[in-house]
């Protein structure tokens, strides 16, 4: 079969499965979820030889020691899949949920329900535990999924399908809820992302050129965050003791990921006190440091940052330091250079407080907290199928509920309109 | 200037326009508003002038009657848009509205706060008074618009801005919130939608091409219905003598808009019964008929349908119909050639309802009441900006709150992640 009969026919199968799940009860969709994360578990020296198997093809294609890390299934990650579909068993149902209830003058009775969104495309790079998060969310979510993985973990990938999908259906999975696409080609991308026929949604997890490339070429709507250029600022008003642990961890306690601080910008009131001591601090964590010329003034150690640092994604030990004049600034630096993901205020005036949270524009904004905390497990969502710094549909960590739409359904005793 | 440069600037303004925007309380938005109603009152004269002037081209150019009706603006039309602006000014202000509050145990606080979109792009045809809707809508939703309207429409939409715009700056419109493009250059609206750097969202309000050719074109995300094709569903338990007084409302009492039916479906078991009483009122209300075999089997006066009529949206008295051997089948036809809008089902049997309602994949689906109500004044949400037949970010009729997004605003003492 042609690959865009292959992803047509995927995608059909897809809505019809959709159809089927709209009618599960919730009982025998957590059945489902605990079988599946058996089917993980008891195939799990399966899954470590097949993903033996990528990493050996991975090393030998030369991939970094970061992406190989990334690749890699430890026994603790496969039982951690196994666990996170148990855990999304127990969440609520999110499915058929009453949003509101609207009792109109003529009789009318208009309830807003929570339904499934229907179709979801994952698309995602490395990462082969995604497979089953990604699965175990829509699902619960009431929509069918069609996941298509990173070549460099196909055959991990298919492993953990098979053994879910297997479990899955004698538990009562409808039979095409939950599809991989089993081939590497990219063509069968590019057609998934013409099928708004059937198609809902497609949310890409991966590096930025890959997401920018999926919101570049897709018919159908995209959940998406290109990148995380978090911001922490350091008001004239900090407690200064409170914004150095903030920027500590803001920086240090995982930079490799979207919600770690890229730009520190300091009030020019604190900078020759505040200064000094957090880029000490910030050295004797590793950070390299890249400042405006007030900052190189200040502290010796500090390289030139250039336009380009401002609005870069560093995901490493390297810190960009700007001094502004006032809150005013600190706001529109983070409006024009962010990414609109997670910013922070470290302040004790609540006029500061509020007009910053007021003004930037991004999806989470933070007071006397670190941007770290941008999680979907950290919101108490439960778990979250990725973060978004868009402001159609959903903003910022989605868990559940925002993989879902709503209908009206609307019951009345004959009524026409006048 | 070229228009590439005209439109840029028009969506960095707008985007200016749009943090300006947020910082506005309830009270000065209400004062605009108002001054913006009295800006078209205290413009009547010219604004016919301008009107006249349209209608001139208009049937110079060969417009049809419909569309010189839509182009029209009598007194009563020009009342209307001013009445409107006031009865937004009245409507509760979703900004700033506090959609949950959730106290986490490391004693962050996390509010999700309703803020406006940003910058909303508004492309309509013919009927001038959208002018004074859309701009009236998106301001109280806190955002910044753009509109454009149909170049037949180009002079009533010029005085009509330009009455609502001096008059709103008097009263503290922010001077580029809303903005009206002043070239019939189609080049403007392509670069319009180019334009994601800049807009939020655009909204296509008029035909299905121009809705299709927004969608194709736009990489920034589009609000839109393209069509409705809505049924009437009577069910073998239905009462009769409602289904049609359902049947004639939905489809005759004004047959041109997009909540009309385009199709009856009848159940086999009371087909015999039903059919030739139904059509003869239909057909007395002048209504042409095209139906399936067994309804021709059944009465004389109905002609084929062919395929292509099931998916049609008429906007005019005609009706498909068809006799369906049960509940299953009828939802199988509304999935499958519908267009996802509003669908009807009639019955005492509340089992089938809930079926009914479960399975039919629209934004909206009713029971024993007439589709005619998807509305957003209907609805009880005061005014709409139109209908979604996405399910991405809002569905059905589209009022203030569906214009909105919201942020997460995070307070905390100190926090760091663990």
């Amino acid at each position: 079969m042609n690959i865009n009969k292959y992803i047509f026919q995927m995608g059909q199968q897809a809505q019809q499965a959709a159809r089927q799940l709209a009618a599960l009860d919730t009982a025998t969709k957590n059945c489902v979820l605990l079988a599946m994360a058996d089917g993980i578990t008891n195939n799990h020296s399966d899954i470590t030889s097949a993903n033996t198997r990528d990493l050996e093809a991975g090393r030998a294609a030369g991939l970094t020691d970061a992406m190989l890390d990334r690749l890699a299934l430890d026994d603790d990650r496969i039982k951690a899949m196994a666990a996170g579909l148990k855990q999304i068993a127990e969440l609520p149902d999110p499915i058929g949920q009453v949003l509101s209830v609207n009792n109109r003058p003529n009789g009318l009775t208009i309830h807003k329900v929570r339904v499934g969104l229907g179709v979801i495309a994952m698309i995602y790079e490395s990462r082969p535990n995604v497979t089953a998060d990604a699965a175990g969310l829509c699902f619960k979510a009431g929509s069918a999924v069609i996941l298509r993985g990173g070549s460099e973990a196909q055959h991990s990938n298919a492993v953990i399908f098979n053994a879910m999908q297997s479990a899955g259906i004698s538990a009562g999975l409808p039979e095409h809820a939950i599809q991989l696409i089993d081939t590497t080609d990219r063509a069968a991308v590019h057609e998934l992302l013409q099928l708004d026929k059937f198609v809902d949604l497609v949310i890409p997890r991966g590096g930025e050129s890959l997401i920018r490339a999926v919101a570049e070429h897709s018919k159908v709507p995209v959940l998406k965050h290109y990148k995380g250029v978090c911001h922490v600022y350091v008001d004239r008003e900090a407690d200064l003791d409170m914004a150095s642990k903030i920027v500590i961890n803001a920086k240090c306690q995982r930079p490799g990921v979207c919600n770690a601080a890229e730009t520190l910008l300091v009030h020019e009131e604190v900078a020759q006190q505040f200064l000094p001591h957090i880029t000490k601090e910030l050295l004797s964590h590793n950070v390299e440091l890249r400042g405006d010329e007030r900052t190189q003034q200040i502290v010796e150690e500090v390289k030139p940052a250039t336009e380009e640092d401002w609005t870069t994604e560093y995901l490493d030990l390297i810190l960009s330091i700007r001094v502004v004049e006032n809150l005013t600034a600190a706001i529109e630096h983070i409006n024009n250079y962010g990414s609109h993901h997670s910013d922070v205020i470290v302040t004790a005036d609540e006029d500061a407080a509020s007009q910053f949270t007021r003004d930037v524009d991004s999806a989470t904004v933070y007071i006397n907290a670190s941007c770290r905390f941008t999680d979907g497990f950290e919101f108490g969502m439960g778990a979250e199928i990725g973060i978004s710094t868009d402001k159609f549909h959903a903003r910022g960590p989605c868990g559940l509920n925002e993989l879902t739409t709503y209908k009206y359904i609307i019951k009345g005793t004959g009524q026409i309109r006048k």
